[in-house]
């Protein structure tokens, strides 16, 4: 194992100057957290946050720092907690392509709660977010693809990581309290992909933001960490992952950006539907498309998507995020996929559940990347139609367009926020490097 | 995998009365408690419970619970996490004989937090105390030994299910809800190996109370789980651990309890080490005895032994706790092994580090049992001691007795709180299943 990984990563994000960061990198993190505010706004009332907000509310302490898309105000351990869970909540948020994390939701809101409490500029929050997120993507680079096969819902046991580093910068630590704010984030590091689908899922990604917040804080108080809480014998990479590759945290840290390869996504489900729904999509566009003429689908794709989202049996709209058989039949009748057709409603409609239960069991093939997926309709009347998607929308080499991103939002804070006039706030997240005190920008954010 | 494992826990905690419970099992709960209140008292002005208090208190919402041996009163949930890391800070709280846990530390806070906020009575958090701890060893025993080997600090990993389990029964949750608050449980488990010797280790500990306490609220407000987060493919056993044993996790349960193999430490430092300390004071009370006699100290014992406590430099009484090279110096010169020979200055004291230099590295051997040792003294004349320990004291075949107990308790309360008069409080705890109101009990335990 790499000795001394930890501090490396330490020293870094103390060296790091705003000046450091490549241009399209900062356009990168506007973007990333352009988004993340869009699906906090889109999830800001689901049931999920309703009920955490309801018990997490009782052991807040004061106002400090503003939950996004809500009237109330808590303390910043709360908020973040809270504003992770809404960002991620309809698993609509980014993903990064190397390792299915999706980095703003522990991550910025770590820095988010900082910066309002602290009144700090929109340039020190989108450098210290962009240094987390880039720290969490690094530290999944390490433990993939062994450390999320075994079980680990690697959004939060890598994020939790970048929140503290996130939260370390703007609290300007030092390289020794920066070790230890590892530490104690490695000591807290948890989520499991056995939560996917239920709200428990929030309260992993949820307790990555807030812990690795307060791991920083701790740290700043002198709470004392292990020298090598990453790397050591004992730590969280060789723990968590059979056969880690801890160079990869370090390789061109500063030059290569692996936060370049961060995606956002057109549909509110599990990333790896993104090419099966581009062709549902496709198929129904098709002249003369009759979806009461099928009577089998088979979906072909990368064996991620049939480990992740083979789930033919769904009751909910949270399962059915992770459901290909679900956004099959959903996307075929609706000719879209958003938060609507992800619904509890969309799940129990009669006619979606009759086309789902013509979905074959996912067919896995080693052969087909991650951002392409094979669908074959098979018709009563004995002929087929097959559609192949080589790159999904939102996948490195067919990324949303900025016209696209704006629209989500709008899309999205209709949903969650009707009330709210998103328009000012996309304005002001847009140019968040030029925001002069972000307690301001979250001010808009609020109902 | 065992399909229902972790509802069969549910619905046997739903199911149990206090009247279940035999005798023998309520006696070493109250023991437990009473062992646990001790090193709480112990513990809490430590520079890392100082240091943690001095960052959480910002963040606790009203003054509901206790924090021992202190004059604040703080919210449930950080109540909870500075009490588990007071109980355990020392490294002389309980230890369970078949996976090294120490349950009451993440157990009893979660408990105690909701049993004074509430009023309950003291049966109700005893019999709470008991499920919680129970089911916290039932699960080490199904990871053991590959869990704890491969990292995992199994106190605090295991703990945060016996957490939620002892607040779901106090707040009389549906199974439904403790399968949810088991879910989100599984989802915050945590903790390394790595940290021990380090306040991190203290924020794992820490973190199990306080979040399976939260996990149990938050089932309270319907926040849902998934309906295997035990033993589901993607669950607790299967992802932190390689040959998973889930029978044991409910074979016996309700006749055989494992509470009964957890013992109680007479020496504030690793449990590995208490046959090595009894050894050395064995050794020391020779008739004749020199310790500037002394070449060289050979220490032979279970491999865990080595694998936990082989660590010859140590610069910190946080450290030396688990340093069987520290153990064994301080205990030959100063004939006790109380919180003062752990402690920053006996570390630093120049005779100690002379005659720790003389520690060899431990011997591992597969025939020597946990609560066993042998110990090889040479001597600068040629000749040599050797002294066998066959059952520790506090292991199972060695129990301290009452009397040692209350000892421990007193001489704990005279190190952290000097000011406080410990008797009334030590007498309402031993009969604390007689107490009416834990509130009350709590106010006795403050400054």
């Amino acid at each position: 194992m790499e000795q001394g990984l930890t501090r490396e990563i330490a020293a870094f994000v103390v060296r790091s100057r705003f000046d450091d960061i490549p241009e399209r990198v900062l356009a990168h993190g506007v973007r990333a957290i352009f988004n993340g505010f869009g699906t906090a706004l889109g999830g800001s009332r689901d049931e999920a946050i309703e009920r955490l907000s309801g018990v997490l509310g009782a052991y807040s302490s004061g106002a400090a720092a503003t939950v996004i898309g809500r009237s109330e105000r808590l303390d910043m351990p709360t908020a973040a907690f809270l504003n992770a869970a809404a960002i991620n909540v309809f698993d609509f948020d980014d993903t990064h392509a190397g390792t299915i994390i999706h980095p703003t939701a522990p991550v910025a809101p770590a820095a988010l709660a900082l910066a309002e409490t602290r009144r700090l500029t929109g340039a020190e929050l989108l450098h210290a977010f962009i240094l987390g997120a880039e720290i969490t993507c690094r530290l999944g680079n390490a433990v993939s693809p062994g450390h999320y096969n075994r079980g680990w819902h690697i959004t939060a046991t890598c994020g939790i990581f970048g929140a503290a580093v996130a939260a370390s910068k703007l609290l300007k630590l030092s390289e020794e309290q920066i070790v230890w704010a590892l530490g104690s984030a490695a000591a807290q590091s948890s989520g499991l992909v056995e939560t996917l689908g239920f709200m428990a899922k929030s309260v992993g990604v949820s307790g990555a933001a807030r812990n690795g917040l307060m791991s920083a804080l701790m740290a700043e108080a002198g709470v004392e960490g292990p020298p090598c809480p990453i790397e050591g014998p004992r730590g969280f990479l060789r723990v968590t992952c059979d056969a880690p590759k801890p160079q990869l945290v370090l390789e061109g840290l500063g030059t290569h950006w692996e936060i370049l390869r961060n995606m956002f996504k057109p549909y509110p489900c599990g990333v790896v539907l993104n090419p099966v729904i581009d062709a549902c999509l496709a198929a129904r566009s098709a002249p003369g498309f009759d979806a009461a003429r099928i009577a089998r689908i088979t979906v072909r794709g990368n064996p991620l998507l049939k480990a992740r989202a083979d789930r033919p049996d769904v009751t909910r709209g949270r399962e059915a995020q992770v459901s290909a058989q679900h956004a099959v039949a959903v996307s075929i009748l609706r000719g879209s996929a958003g938060a609507a057709e992800f619904s509890d409603a969309a799940v129990r409609a009669s006619d979606v559940r009759a086309l789902r239960a013509k979905v074959a069991p996912v067919e896995a093939d080693e052969s087909i990347p991650l951002d392409a997926a094979e669908l074959v309709l098979t018709f009563v009347d004995g002929g087929n139609a097959i559609l192949r998607e080589d790159h999904a929308s939102g996948s490195p080499d067919n990324p949303m367009s900025d016209a696209a991103l704006r629209a989500k939002f709008a899309a999205l804070a209709q949903h969650g926020t009707p009330e709210l006039d998103p328009a000012p706030l996309a304005e002001r997240l847009w140019h968040v490097h030029d925001v002069g005190d972000v307690a301001e920008l979250m001010d808009m954010a609020r109902r």
